[in-house]
């Protein structure tokens, strides 16, 4: 093991902590950007409450609505003209993955001259990785990407549909503002979405890590367990609060870095979907529904171990020996069948995507995470072929 | 679940990392102040290196040698004083758990005009928490407290023989600098009292947290397997990297806030053992050895389920239902087992230490964490009589 860790994002949580945002904000600035999403913030009166908490605190606030469901570089511009026509000096996030990947990419772009897709890889040759950006606060009112307590931002250009991302340490929030009873009106499909994109944070480490983990092999095994038995509850009864709380506790574990810390995280079966959320307007979480099992079956033949132990660990399976590879396969099956058993797609025609672009996924799949050869980078890499080859399987 | 979550550390993890000291410690100040214990650290060569880097990176160096294994506030005085004389700008802490602490303090005692005591809770009416100090660097010799990434340090007044702690912001490291290779010298009984130290931050918040923290119970039993199965590999064969990298990876995330976010967790296992290493010059995990399953068997009483969960899901064992105490009693004895066969102590006789001073001990263990009625914080909660009957049981 050989690896650093940082987050020094301040993770506030509990149900009812909306109400702290004013004070929270208060800390960081004086007028506040509010990034918001479609519409349902407005509906269930959390931008309401968002409101009366910054202005009972004395802050300000103007407002970037509407970030589409994949965000897109388009809005981050808009949103950095209007923090800087306002003058904002703090950024609000407030909404789903989205919602919070914009606010940050925002976040850096009011303080960068150029154009922000610049600050997006996607494989040009001078990527302007940001070093500074606006306090950014998050308040995720969605379980599933994590990203109110991770210093990552996924961005589509609507041009070129690329759909790529930026990591950097600037964008750590200052602070993880997590009300889980900001969730509870979060509907029932969302809701399954949300629990597979929880879920393939941790598997993509998990299953394309370094060996010799074991701690956080366990770590993660126990984010599956929970997001599994905590998930069903949550999907079957939206306003089970305690359901709420520790899938969104479980989505904010599962990519903040302590459960991949030392285990060199490649993540294929992201890039395999941004390459179609990118094409298709679909719903990430529901893109990797498809995508994760099918990408399993295909790397459970080269690395059956860690599959085999998945089996037998999360669905209580047992193997004839370490490399059972029917054992791995049933594991898969008992996963796919979870997910089927929330409401997830598992197959690409569930999501009205069909072969014609199949080469066009593949290329865009290996824009950024490659090796030499042009493979994506993964354990195993995967050739353009494989790339094909896992999506005809999941047709 | 209701709670914060902050650990701003940068932690740098790996065999051969010591070789960036003088890089890292460049980055927060010209003159280093370097606290080291007994002087192992200067006959295994450690020290030679650590200077060897900082010469490269052009840092400049004073020394404070000589902290105890359990850290007096007279060499905090004498640390602070040597800090200021030399105008040292960054603390290095070169050493194991008491020097870590004792270099914490160090570093907001050299910006606190008054005694350094008072910066240690004991009791007193005006606790002056700290709320600055010069950078904090940690180097760890052992794996044990965990103290190079959380902001905690133990020191003992040898005029008063209280031992008494202090936790707060300003003391996170902002570099844990972690090297196994550095524990590869670590005698075989040292180790052992590590892996103790390491189990019991786990089990004082998974036995003293509140209920309904799944997510968290996996985590510290994923801490707690790994740390019997690696340490068992570590005592029995000190070179081994391996088990040394694993047992120290263990050592971090016991105390450093990840197993126990949101647990709430009480230690009242820490603050009995604290009374006697205060009156005993013992090492701390050997008094936790002792101290540690005697406590499981009265809290077990109270609180069965937990030490159920813990026998089925540590040792494999399985109870007729969930508050089988006859289980719950085999588990703690299946642990018990374990500390003795890696060489601990598990009786106050081993110690030397016998019943004379109970009452003193009991005294001692509630001057901080009590509650209105003078009991021992905890779950349950503890009265002097069962602090006493607790350390009878284990004479």
């Amino acid at each position: 093991m050989d690896f650093e860790f940082y987050n020094p994002t301040h993770l506030i949580f509990g149900a009812g902590k909306l109400a702290q945002l004013g004070d929270v904000a208060g800390k960081h600035g004086k007028k506040a950007l509010i990034v918001t999403g479609g519409g349902s913030v407005k509906r269930s009166g959390i931008f309401d409450k968002a409101v009366a908490s910054l202005n009972a605190a004395g802050v300000a606030y103007a407002e970037c609505e509407g970030v589409e469901p994949n965000p897109r570089i388009t809005t981050v511009r808009r949103g950095a003209q209007i923090a800087r026509d306002e003058g904002s000096d703090v950024i609000i996030a407030l909404g789903g993955g989205s919602t919070m990947d914009a606010a940050k990419v925002i976040a850096a772009a009011v303080l960068y001259d150029g154009d922000p897709w610049d600050l997006i890889g996607h494989g040009q040759e001078n990527w302007v990785i940001p070093n500074q950006a606006l306090p950014i606060i998050t308040v995720p009112t969605l379980a599933a990407t994590g990203s109110e307590m991770n210093c990552g931002a996924v961005i589509s250009n609507d041009e070129t549909k690329v759909k790529s991302f930026v990591q950097t340490e600037c964008l750590f929030p200052k602070v993880a503002l997590v009300d889980p009873e900001l969730t509870l009106s979060v509907p029932k499909d969302q809701t399954a979405y949300g629990v597979c994109d929880i879920i393939t944070h941790v598997t993509e480490g998990y299953f394309n890590g370094v060996d010799g983990t074991p701690i956080q092999d366990r770590f993660a095994e126990g984010v599956i367990l929970n997001t599994i038995a905590w998930g069903q509850k949550a999907v079957a009864d939206g306003s089970d609060l305690e359901a709420r709380a520790q899938v969104q506790w479980a989505s904010i574990v599962a990519l903040n870095g302590f459960v991949q810390a030392g285990v060199e995280m490649l993540p294929p079966v992201h890039m395999i979907e941004h390459a179609l959320s990118a094409h298709h307007d679909i719903t990430h979480g529901a893109g990797l529904a498809v995508v994760n099992p099918a990408w399993m079956r295909f790397a459970a033949k080269a690395r059956p171990a860690k599959f085999v132990q998945f089996a037998e660990r999360i669905f209580g399976l047992r193997a004839k020996n370490s490399n059972d590879l029917d054992c791995a396969l049933k594991g898969i099956e008992r996963f796919e069948d979870f997910l089927k058993s929330i409401g997830c797609p598992t197959r690409l025609s569930e999501l009205g995507i069909d072969d014609a672009l199949f080469s066009q996924y593949a290329d865009d799949a290996v824009l950024v995470l490659h090796d030499e050869d042009g493979n994506l980078l993964g354990r195993p890499p995967m050739s353009k072929e494989d790339i094909v080859g896992v999506l005809r399987s999941a047709l």
